[in-house]
């Protein structure tokens, strides 16, 4: 970071500290210490609190100031941050605070699902809380770092107001509109992404154990088919976009035939099938339809229930 | 490439041709288009066949010859290269040519279990043909570039008398060893994993459109999310190869409530979560034997039926 005379110094320290805002961090989990540590890290005042004792030990010896209660957390600081396990964790920490809170900014890191960033966002106006909501999208070392990844949305005056402090969290903070729901929508379709993903890659680990295979001898192929995925993807993005699903380069009936390749060898493991099986299902459901010929992109249309 | 004067030339000319091993490609797909226009453009005199006509034309023009049976192509090179749909059409195909293959080679890249490679396998070799196995991990427009990765196994002594023809296929070739079957195995978790990641990726699309995100706003993200992911399957990969499972950063509970979310937010929109659903039984599974607190590759014990 630079300083006002321009020089550049790589770990805050006190006088710095007095010109940078003031953050208080509730919840110190993996994230929550990292979300702390990034604040301190970039010289600002930060005031640290957790509903079970023991976690803010390495913080304080970094500077940070251990809040006995929620209250003092709130009364600390002009922005609250706070990142917990879901919203009712959310909901029963502030609510103690409501008073204190009131005329604050509370922006909320923890995931959960859009319609209850929606109703979280309603509870903090109706008590007078500036509130963004926001989603980290990459795991706690990215914290504070270039590639850190973490979405806000709500109202734009509160976001621009800390814009500057939530840059030292790190890499790309993306505004993504008014909806105080839109961050956590992005969150949850890509940690869908993520998830299924990974179930899967669980799923090919088994597979080629079954077949003497050992993970790590799998892993650098595994990258290489990651490799091919974002170019594919961005096809498939502009298929869906548009509502027109190509299948001259591949179809859902090829997808079909290899998906059903790969549970037969899977079952004929004892392995469970099941969730490559309801990717199967959906993809029998578009060639029954009469989309067989067409583009896999053709499926964004086929997984209702 | 480079000539025995080691001068470079772009593109094999009739001179070059000649001392080039000569191959035929049964099946022009397109895979086995691709296949045959990298041998082509490396110099070797390709022969080609399709049990339906009308697929050569432009690789007549480059300089293919079109066998008019399979007996004919067979007996036109030392070398069969074969892509079809599956490995039915491949015995169907080969069959009737027995006679004519035995003494020579056939490379078999197309896509079906470890269990029917072998069988392959088998047969080829009671037929006194010498066989390898192949998969082709990478879509076709990588074929004879840097980027192509092509897996073998079977009889390394054929597939080393080869390699030098193989290597117009371009990129990364990998021989994994005497089990005709292990590439077809490489090749099942693998496209077990894509097609897991790609039907979790149409699912995400289908959830971006239920929260009016429009797919190429979406597709940006998602390759973030695809770029995290090489790191962590390494990890995984050694942690499961070590039977450790460490959740000291992340544990399966916690991976099971973020799914549960997930799901939730699906149904809410009308969507079917079956696919995410099956890996988060998967997760539920592992945490009611008492697993809960482990690393997420714990679970690559718990995809039995």
């Amino acid at each position: 970071m630079v300083n006002e005379w321009g020089f550049s110094s790589p770990i805050g320290n006190d006088s710095e500290r007095q010109t940078k805002e003031a953050v208080s961090v509730l919840g110190l989990g993996p994230m929550g210490q990292a979300l702390a540590g990034a604040f301190l890290k970039n010289g600002h005042p930060v005031t640290v609190w957790n509903r079970t004792p023991g976690k803010s030990d390495e913080l304080t010896r970094q500077g940070a100031v251990l809040a006995e209660s929620v209250t003092d957390a709130a009364a600390a600081s002009e922005l609250i941050i706070i990142c917990v396990l879901d919203y009712n964790a959310v909901r029963s920490i502030l609510s103690p605070a409501v008073e204190e809170l009131k005329g604050r900014t509370v922006i909320n890191l923890t995931a959960d699902t859009p319609e209850r960033a929606r109703e979280m966002a309603g509870w903090a106006s109706a008590n007078g809380i500036d509130y963004v909501d926001g989603a980290i999208m990459t795991p706690t070392p990215t914290i504070g770092e270039a590639t850190a990844v973490i979405l806000y949305s709500g109202s734009e005056d509160v976001y621009l107001r800390h814009r500057q402090t939530l840059a030292s969290l790190g890499g790309k903070a993306s505004y993504l509109g008014s909806d105080p729901g839109r961050a956590a929508a992005y969150d949850i379709t890509l940690l869908n992404l993520y998830w299924t993903a990974m179930n899967g890659y669980m799923h090919s680990l088994a597979l080629a154990r079954a077949e003497n295979i050992a993970a790590s001898d799998l892993a650098p192929y595994a990258h290489g088919i990651v490799a091919i995925m974002p170019a594919i993807m961005t096809q498939l993005a502009e298929e869906a976009d548009r509502g027109v699903y190509p299948g001259d380069r591949s179809n859902i009936i090829s997808a079909a035939a290899s998906m059903e390749h790969i549970t037969h060898v899977a079952e004929h493991h004892g392995l469970d099938s099941s969730i490559l099986g309801a990717g199967l299902t959906v993809a029998n459901k578009a060639i029954q339809a009469g989309f067989g010929e067409e583009g896999f992109s053709r499926l964004v249309e086929f997984h209702k229930r």
